[in-house]
């Protein structure tokens, strides 16, 4: 599944978060994602959308819904 | 009950998380839930709506508020 | 206190997460209803609404906020 | 002060969520109020509006948000 | 800072919630606030807006936000 | 990455919650940053939009969503 424009799924691209994200993904570098549930997600994030992140966990896809992000690291 | 169709219940099918929950309706593949709880379900996701999702965990009907997923693997 | 008709409360009854329910209060039987505070709660629904969900817990009536709900098993 | 008028606060009085809960005002009987804290508090629920509720516990007056309601018995 | 005046901050000064945590404010005595954390603050309310409450905690000043309060007693 | 004019990013500038974080900012003051998940986050807070809060945490970039937020001292 390739990434869709950030047009079609309603991103403000214009805020410095959404920013960041995509130059985290730009550099397919290594990220932290730390949980709600005080889960930690190590790996590469693929893409996101207005609802979820997708990272790449032990090559394994992953969802997150945002609404249970605490923060990033990256 | 049929899965309803996605313009009826207003679901944005343009999002890539929507598309890769589908997908994985599709597959009939099993998935796990992780939820803000703690709680990890484990078993093939029947359909997607706004509010909800519902899973076959061992052969029982689970409706998960979208509100309390973290994660979805699958 | 009779249930009220869906459209004078909002509900969206084209959504299948909200056909379940109305299918389970129908059936008048027994719903296990897991909650974020990790509660688990067990009993008959009465009613829904846009905001909260009524059930009858060992003959006593709990008034659930929607937003506590983690999922409905029933 | 006086409980305000339903229509000034913006109270959707036709949920029957919010009907039971004037019924347990005007009765001014004791009600038991889960948190997602954990914390239960036991008292006379004084009025709600769109965003609290408030409660006399032990002769103390308590504004409860509502985000933090995971139930009511009473 | 002084206090903002409520209508350049869209506060809904007609809700006794409101009403009520601006009266803690005026009479500047001690309050208790819960948070979704389990943390308990006790202190002044200097100011309420939209989106937080600011207290003065052993004369130090912290921004709570609105969405991680459980209860306020004072 | 420079901060972002607020217009762009539609904060509100009028919120004084808003005006005190830019403050702490501008001071480049050690701010403290509780979280919900129980994490104490203590850095220097580079910028704010909509969605998020960016610390410098021991040099490392850390984009908080503000969802997580529970309060913050500085």
């Amino acid at each position: 599944m390739s990434a869709p424009t950030a047009s079609k799924i309603g991103l403000n691209t214009a805020l410095p978060s959404i920013r960041r994200i995509h130059s985290i993904i730009r550099d397919k570098s290594e990220a932290q994602v730390k949980l709600l549930t005080g889960d930690q997600l190590v790996g590469r994030i693929l893409w996101i959308d207005d609802q979820s992140i997708c990272m790449d966990v032990a090559s394994e896809k992953v969802i997150i819904w945002q609404q249970a992000i605490a923060f990033i690291k990256g």
